[in-house]
């Protein structure tokens, strides 16, 4: 009663997926170049094992980046050891070091979308080697250190002689969670940016607010938050916690784009911000409901000045989400307001151009703040004049999405892919294939239209999913993602994918991440008997 | 980007489901008789409650079912409070009890197929009275008092004025657990049973052993877990694991029902059990490969005499599942000296006669140690002669299940239904609903027929879920099979349905239960900011 087809081929299935099962070494995103000598090996023993600055790095001591990540690091190897050593005392008598050379000086205070994240590994039996052009690289690097680490049988720890040199195919590498469908507490955030940094994601799209509920606090309007939370005291995030995920982001070298969608999508807008919502009507009278954000009220913009300063202030990434998707005309063509408006501009019929009139004021504002903005297709769709260094968001299953990112390159657009991975959509069975295979590039274009490609971004939406599930929905599967925008475009192989993706999950195991498996088997030190 | 059809559909569906939510006192599943007067309420003062047993009550202190309950049940009412009032002291001021009356002498030691679980529950402003026939329904009606306590907004603790006369539609409601392709933590199994208490379900089915490993400590035959689990130390049941399981279990009206699967489902077994499997061939030689346990030797018979004699005496409840599903032919034709047998048996190249004549002599040898047992549908499909007091397990979706258990009862055996409730397999959405839309006596057939299905079972198979993921897998979504096994088979409402199992997963989170979200929305209390 397995439910998986004939028995023979699920036996042959899992002996095969069985004896794939192996002693760990393998890195998750498969880096570019790799070169590994299995039998030259050097033990680590943790209290005589640090990392350190070359001599000629260009960055030292004082970098807070490489700082805590050469103690988080030290910790995530050897988990099993309470603390990291006295350095000075036990160096005496040290064996190995990681020796971090960063050649770029400076050590910067934010990853961007042109941050370097190159890094090359060079672990031979008398020196560990980890030189970057910036910090950015360095932390990528040092995770695929502590993923060639293995343990022996016997405890001991150690490292095969490997050369990698490493870099990503894309720039931008997002995930993007939804905190108003279901409110996420700053924990369960924080421990995704972890496990993002694990996969050598870079971007945490934020879609901090929607219809359901506006957990942002505002300090310009604190009503927003009060009024449009699930609860305004649990429910909240309030700008110490917007600080805290920043911090924690930008420590593992991931940018934070916050999502404000308007016009639709902004009904838990309402209660906190009277005037801002369309007033529904039925016949000559308001129903009582409302429809997205009011377009041809001037308060309406004075409004989204004041909160989308605030925005652009307390979110240091030059890049906000301004959403702009699904927005439904029904209640807009009730309202007879509206509609004298639409005559008066000669809109005709055409509520998009109501809805253009509106988002081209908006990413006049947010410019105008010195920002770039990223949007969802129907911006594009829609025609709206953006900037040319907006980012099309392409998330549409509908029409298939390689016409969408053939169009909004050809118009000379940097195009964002999320359709092929709605990791929320579950379904049964090893899901994470589906998104492995998905070749962004696989769409008709020049080379010039190809390079407007700047990345992908898997999504978790929330209408089924909170804290009591999100971890074990989201990895190993966003994994599969992760690897398609940082390896090379010919890393395809499924068994060998396979094996290192469910590698990859018993490490994220050992690190106290409830990844959830891919397929029958188990983990080495999964559970200690208590 | 949603992606749940059109916006205005999602919206309403939302608020619409958002005010659904409110206050507690639902109780899942539904009672078969509810009378609530939900302006007349006591409160309850955490101090100065507790449970007891009435004068009249046959049962008294000293019955470990009912004491260990009422401690149990005084701790999930009361959670935020550290520990049960010194009963004795503060007895003198006290306010309201809830007095336990069990009618039936006797403090039973394990429930079983013929428990009684009916039970009375009247509450009222001066005085809290539970009646039942047996300990069995007592623990039922104390799970439905801890549902109908709420909490006000102050924090203070209240119950309606309600009367109830509850018992199960169906005698047996069950979970089966895979242990085999992945191993459970003894905690996560420990776990699910207070779970299924708090959703009235009575049975655990663990399928603890299978093709890809052998948890299961034998004593007779150590081997077999020494070499056929995924690790012999830490992913065991030890004597002492198993002891646990069933005292938990028991303390909680539940019967664990173990499956040891044969004559397929058993390459587990080989390693520690030499000569037992077929050796499969390729033409005239072994080709190293085994397929299902070797039918034609004695010594498999011996072999399985003793182990089933333990296996009968190391679990308490009558019946055993002994599996028998999906045995595949392909090794025993390849082997000669299986089809020399055949020859001599007479059995021509009819395979399931040679498996007929395994089972038969399985199930013969199983009735001798007194035991009763329940089958998986092929060996009734396959004509074995089983008992008239066998239990056959319907479980296959190919063909239309209604047919199945209507065959089975009209062969007058009891039936038991899993088909449509293979958990184990999920889809985008709600599909919770689907699980419980299924009406298991809808099926051709005469009450006769319809009185012999005795219930049935949640499955969730192990190919995908481990401890990891296990909980916000099971949890709610098994309790929609919970009520439909319980309720009254007019309790079918999806909107009723969806509003109380919405709050009866908040009482989870309360219990401190990872169960997942229906739908969009937000628990009280479900997180305390830190």
């Amino acid at each position: 009663m397995i439910g998986t087809g004939s028995m023979a081929g699920g036996l042959l299935m899992w002996l095969w997926l069985w004896l794939l099962a192996g002693p760990g070494g393998a890195v998750w995103p498969q880096p570019q170049h790799v070169r590994v000598w299995p039998g030259s090996s050097s033990r680590l023993v943790p209290a005589r094992f640090r990392f350190g600055y070359a001599r000629d790095s260009a960055v030292g001591p004082g970098c807070a980046v490489l700082d805590q990540a050469f103690l988080r690091y030290w910790r995530l190897l050897f988990a099993a050891q309470r603390r990291p050593p006295e350095y000075e005392q036990l160096w005496e008598m040290s064996c190995n070091e990681l020796l971090v050379s960063v050649t770029k000086p400076g050590c910067e205070d934010y990853p961007n979308m042109d941050s370097e994240e190159s890094y090359k590994l060079s672990i031979s039996e008398d020196s560990f080697l980890l030189t970057a052009d910036s910090v950015w690289g360095a932390l990528r690097g040092l995770e695929t250190f502590s993923q060639l680490v293995g343990r022996a049988e016997d405890g001991t720890y150690y490292v095969n002689k490997t050369d990698i040199v490493d870099f990503p195919r894309f720039r931008y590498r997002g995930l993007l969670l939804d905190t108003s469908r279901h409110y996420l507490p700053v924990k369960a955030i924080l421990e995704t940016l972890d496990v993002m940094a694990y996969n050598k994601l870079n971007v945490f799209h934020w879609h901090i607010v929607d219809d359901p509920s506006f957990p942002y606090e505002s300090a310009a309007f604190p009503d927003l938050s009060e009024k449009g939370a699930y609860n305004p005291i649990t429910h909240v995030y309030t700008p110490n916690d917007v600080k805290l995920v920043i911090e924690h982001a930008r420590l593992r070298g991931i940018r934070v784009i916050p999502e404000f969608d308007t016009p639709g999508h902004t009904l838990s807008w309402g209660p906190g911000a009277p005037g801002l919502l369309t007033p529904c009507y039925i016949g000559s009278k308001p129903s009582g409901a409302y429809g997205p954000v009011n377009p041809i009220l001037n308060s309406t913009y004075q409004f989204m000045a004041v909160l989308f300063r605030e925005v652009s202030t307390v979110f240091p990434d030059f890049y906000l989400h301004l959403g702009g998707d699904e927005v439904e005309f029904t209640c807009w063509r009730s309202n007879p307001e509206i509609n004298s408006f639409m005559k008066q501009m000669g809109f005709g019929q055409d509520y998009t151009e109501l809805e253009s009139f509106y988002i081209q004021r908006l990413l006049d504002m947010v410019s105008s703040y010195g920002k770039g903005y990223v949007v969802w297709q129907e911006v594009f769709d829609n025609g709206v004049k953006v900037k040319p260094d907006t980012i099309i968001h392409v998330w549409k299953e509908s029409v298939p999405y390689q016409h969408k990112m053939a169009q909004v390159t050809k118009a000379g657009y940097r195009a964002l892919l999320s359709a092929p991975w709605y990791l929320n959509h579950i379904s049964y069975g090893q899901d994470w294939l589906a998104a492995y295979k998905v070749e962004p590039l696989q769409f008709a274009g020049s080379s010039e239209q190809k390079a407007l490609v700047i990345g992908g971004e898997a999504c978790m939406w929330g209408e089924y999913v909170d804290a009591t599930n999100l971890t074990p929905r989201l990895w190993p599967r966003a994994g599969a993602v992760a690897e398609r925008l940082w390896s090379n475009e010919t890393v395809r192989d499924l068994q060998d994918a396979y094996y290192r993706l469910a590698d990859f999950r018993c490490k994220l195991l050992g690190r106290g991440i409830q990844a959830e498996p891919l397929f029958v088997g188990y983990c080495d030190h999964e559970y200690s008997r208590s």
